[in-house]
């Protein structure tokens, strides 16, 4: 019925979040609202943890993808659920630390990290930085040095594999701005370099293939392809690297046309290639990484909106504009991403609207979809948008000067706030 | 040379904001740093005031649509300038207030005010607000009772005029979230029903056509459609209307093939058809309101940047990663838009490179721009992308937890700052 495990419908034909009604969350907090389910976002990191326990002997460790959804608290559960973390920016990595999360489980991202960024990494000791060029390795190595350290890196790497994905998110072909290219031989150049630096040890490589990827065979291309460039860098090199980052990506359900498999299955399929490839070149199986972000926040996550006004426009369409948009959700206006939506109040009935769901922003594009099945709708009604729990909030900007909704995390009937709404002042705080 | 006014180059051929060369502000204040020149927005509020008093008498005033860029003192600016304002949101009219700004010179827009923006509004005394639909009517005539006052209105009205732009920032076809048709009748039913209220006074009317527009035949047109409309309204219910706000939408420059007209040449015009439409209907010439945002600002701002590495794809592209992107400019995420950009040490020198400008998030459509000719740039130079004053800083997002840049307002030889930087601490204050 819904896109989302997490949600069900009570007795009053209410939508559910776990057992809470989201029309009392709408009541209690004010809306727009950002409503997450913790129940479902644990039961998303075990499912990966139990996958590398189950299919790979344990021998590796999922990074929660922190850009999809950042806060403290989210950084605490995804450490109590034993994932690491990836970072990308000095921001998530101070969130991180400041949530008290082990910085020895960090890997730091970025195709441009600044000096100031690499010094916090340093400074904290994360476990891994992901290199991204040969500038960075160099500012590194020395900004390292003068701290008198090593720092442990991982190189990220263009395998190559189109993931067959929006364009504006796929990553891993050679024209792209992230990473070393495997065919121009710029990778084991870099891989060279490396080997000769002092305070930088090169102990593994990344790639990412693209976000939103319902197929397992791009991922178990790109596992084969890294593992033949691990064999190529021992044969070259005599460096056999230990891990292996095969980034994230892992689709999820925003319609009932998605259809990901299971996310055992991609644990499963990787595994069983990076067996067979480890085996051809008779090469030691590696740490393995895997980094969802994603498909442990999205599903979890809905959005609740005041509907203001329903305006027919006869033979055209139906604009129901709502007190959020694109400044809680750029995805339409950026990628036109679909979602589901229901009528909070009339969860259980029949979608017998087909509406344009329209922000509040002074902006035409300002859209969270268009031509959306939904319940009766009108003034005063809560609609839900299902699946926002992932670059609804991060991507998030106070254009019209609207502050940020805040976040409730939802864990069977109770609901606490982690991340608190924003004033009018608060938006004014930086202006002198 | 430069799409905007304000540039020049100094001795040393660096690129100068004013005359404050902007090496010497990367230095001072950091990259990425928003820069504008204060001389350049003034002088872009004159053009307005000065042809309203040339062409129309002076009968009328420019509102400085602050969604384009809100700041408290750039809501000084205005009023020093004898700006009325169009605000958006409760979040920028509170800004407008902090700021000293005078209420009744306010005009509050927006295709879905809340009840709070519509309570702060009257409890401000704004000017007038901008009605949007018929819902919104009943709850300000509403609120307004409660208050005991009376409150003038505009209606925002959808003239069909199609100003032939990009379709997402075109809203005065009657396919729009915003306002009221023609066509449909709407319009003269809501008009009706304000009349029939005691607590709202329809003043005027509102129309906005789209956004960068460079002929002045759409607002011509417009303006014919509003008078004709107001003459109607006057025989069909025997009111006249006083106030005709023509919205925004002047194009500006942001590379050199933009060529838009003089802004003097749209009111010049503008009010060559008011004259000739009010005569043909025999009607009172209107109180004339121009929303002027972009072109106020656009061309007067500039944002600087540090290169921190630059990858050739050897027959595909070179990309040039800089310390912003997205986070500060979504502009070409959304719209694909255009910029001319700047090596800022080499600004007077020949452009040798064709580059794309890849911004620091870890997203492959976190671009600034595609095929930019350039002068030469590497690691560490300060590259300046043009005409970003405009829905840049007001577009902003915490995106990958990165804090938003400060802005510096330049005038002659002096620098200030007028929006301070986010600190990661700030970034995490809303956090449980």
């Amino acid at each position: 019925m819904f896109v989302a495990d997490c949600l069900q419908v009570n007795r009053q034909g209410h939508l559910c979040v776990e057992q809470v009604d989201v029309l009392d969350l709408a009541a209690k907090y004010g809306t727009p609202l950002y409503v997450m389910s913790e129940t479902q976002i644990r039961k998303n990191c075990h499912l990966y943890r139990d996958s590398i326990q189950q299919f790979y002997g344990g021998n590796g460790m999922a990074l929660y993808a922190s850009k999809a959804f950042c806060c403290k608290e989210m950084c605490r559960i995804a450490d109590q659920e034993g994932m690491g973390l990836d970072v990308v920016s000095g921001g998530e990595l101070y969130t991180a630390i400041s949530a008290g999360f082990p910085a020895e489980k960090i890997y730091f991202h970025g195709n441009n990290k600044t000096e100031s960024e690499l010094i916090a990494a340093l400074e904290h000791g994360v476990g891994a930085v992901v290199v991204d060029n040969l500038e960075e390795l160099e500012t590194l190595d020395r900004l390292a040095g003068a701290r008198g350290v090593c720092q442990q890196i991982l190189f990220r790497i263009k395998p190559g594999v189109d993931a067959h994905t929006h364009q504006f998110i796929r990553t891993g072909q050679i024209d792209s701005k992230f990473g070393f290219s495997l065919e121009t031989g710029e990778a084991m150049e870099a891989v060279e370099r490396a080997i000769g630096l002092s305070h930088v040890e090169l102990v593994g490589l990344h790639c990412h293939i693209g976000s939103q990827i319902f197929d397992t065979e791009p991922f178990a291309l790109a596992a084969r392809i890294m593992i033949g460039f691990l064999a190529k860098i021992r044969q070259q090199t005599g460096a056999v690297l230990t891990k292996l980052n095969l980034g994230g990506g892992y689709g999820i359900r925003y319609t009932p046309q998605n259809d990901p498999p299971p996310y055992e299955k991609y644990m499963e399929q990787v595994s069983l290639v990076i067996h067979e490839t480890c085996n051809l070149f008779d090469f030691p199986m590696p740490y393995i990484l895997l980094e969802p972000g994603r498909s442990i926040v999205g599903p979890a996550g809905i959005t609740l909106y005041t509907v203001g006004s329903v305006k027919e426009i006869p033979g055209i369409r139906t604009y129901v504009s709502v007190d959020g948009g694109m400044t809680d959700n750029p995805r339409y206006a950026l990628y036109q991403s679909e979602y589901q939506i229901v009528n909070a109040g009339l969860a259980a009935q029949e979608k017998t609207m087909q509406i344009t769901l329209a922000g509040h922003c002074c902006e035409s594009g300002d859209l969270i979809g268009e031509n959306l099945p939904v319940q009766h709708l009108e003034k005063g009604d809560i609609v839900a948008v299902l699946s926002t729990g992932a670059y609804n909030y991060s991507m998030a900007s106070h254009y019209n000067r609207v502050p940020n909704p805040p976040v409730v995390l939802v864990r069977d009937d109770m609901d606490r706030v982690i991340v608190k709404r924003e004033s009018w002042e608060d938006l004014t705080r930086m202006d002198v």
